[in-house]
């Protein structure tokens, strides 16, 4: 059992619907150790890789990319997100579907944040149906840039998006893969 | 001049209706030379004060805070904010008016993430009005916790935040205060 995987035992709560929260270390408290060992985490897996951007989705990815940005010494682009967007002019586009808020999100970066050139490293906290994921990589694709890979904190095995991205052949990495929860009995089965 | 200065000059742009554009650095493509080296700021501003928590607001305070309480080892808590909440029986709520989107925002903090014995920093890129500062400052205070001090990266020192928190008697640290900027001229005057 890794550190992550660890600390969702210890301190992550199911709740019915298949709901995990980790909100009292990953995304509204946040651990200092567990993002550092994230981020280092991270930087071993894809070890050798070239990257030149580390691009997130506000607001809770923000942490794990600012950790990540520091090691290899690149900037962070976050993407925001909103209902409304006035003009595309500036800015390259994407949509996400939030299961949460059960709305279409719009999904942009600034188009002086990333070009053709950029070998850009995804991040973000969890990937469930991929949606979010799914808009960062047609927001690089867009800008022509090159996905160097995807990691994420932890994956929700149930949901299809992390096979989705795997089967399109893009380098994902999660430190922690939850293949089921019970609420009843408060367990966790991690991936092997 | 000092670091954040130098490069608002470099970096800034000014537009009409005093609004100054920093996204290329702080707050959608985020420099993570200038991000650590605020955080040192920070941390050499306030030596010798206690710190157990870093508190901010989402999204683009993040990022700041999550340096900052790498320097201090001591987690970051950020803020949530929304239109609508469900119930405040387990956060901390408060509110806070955007001058940007027109709308006043609740922010809220779950529970069980301050208590009566923090000590906190409260750090953001950006105070104008002082509107998200004095929430999270409520918010410390339904704790029970005290305010360490706050820090800002850029002050807008035309409006009138800063004055309002220096006169309560709060430690504010802003490393960069404007007190005019002259969108034809693109010129910016900073407090000395």
């Amino acid at each position: 059992m890794n550190f992550l995987e660890e600390k969702i035992l210890e301190d992550g709560k199911i709740y019915e619907g298949n709901v995990l929260k980790v909100d009292n270390f990953l995304n509204h408290q946040i651990d200092i150790d567990i993002m550092r060992q994230i981020a280092y985490e991270f930087k071993r897996r894809f070890k050798g890789k070239p990257v030149t951007k580390v691009l997130t989705i506000e607001a809770s990815g923000i942490a794990i990319a600012t950790m990540l940005a520091d090691l290899y010494d690149v900037p962070v682009v976050f993407a925001k997100k909103g209902i409304t967007v006035n003009s595309t002019d500036d800015k390259y586009m994407s949509q996400a579907y939030s299961f949460t808020h059960k709305h279409m999100n719009n999904v942009f970066v600034s188009r002086p944040y990333l070009s053709s050139g950029d070998k850009v490293l995804i991040v973000d906290d969890f990937l469930a149906d991929g949606e979010a994921a799914k808009a960062l990589i047609d927001i690089v694709n867009q800008a022509g840039g090159t996905v160097t890979g995807i990691g994420v904190a932890i994956e929700k095995g149930v949901q299809n998006g992390g096979k989705k991205l795997r089967e399109a052949g893009y380098h994902l990495e999660s430190i922690a893969i939850i293949d089921e929860m019970d609420y009843k009995t408060q367990t966790i089965k991690f991936r092997q």
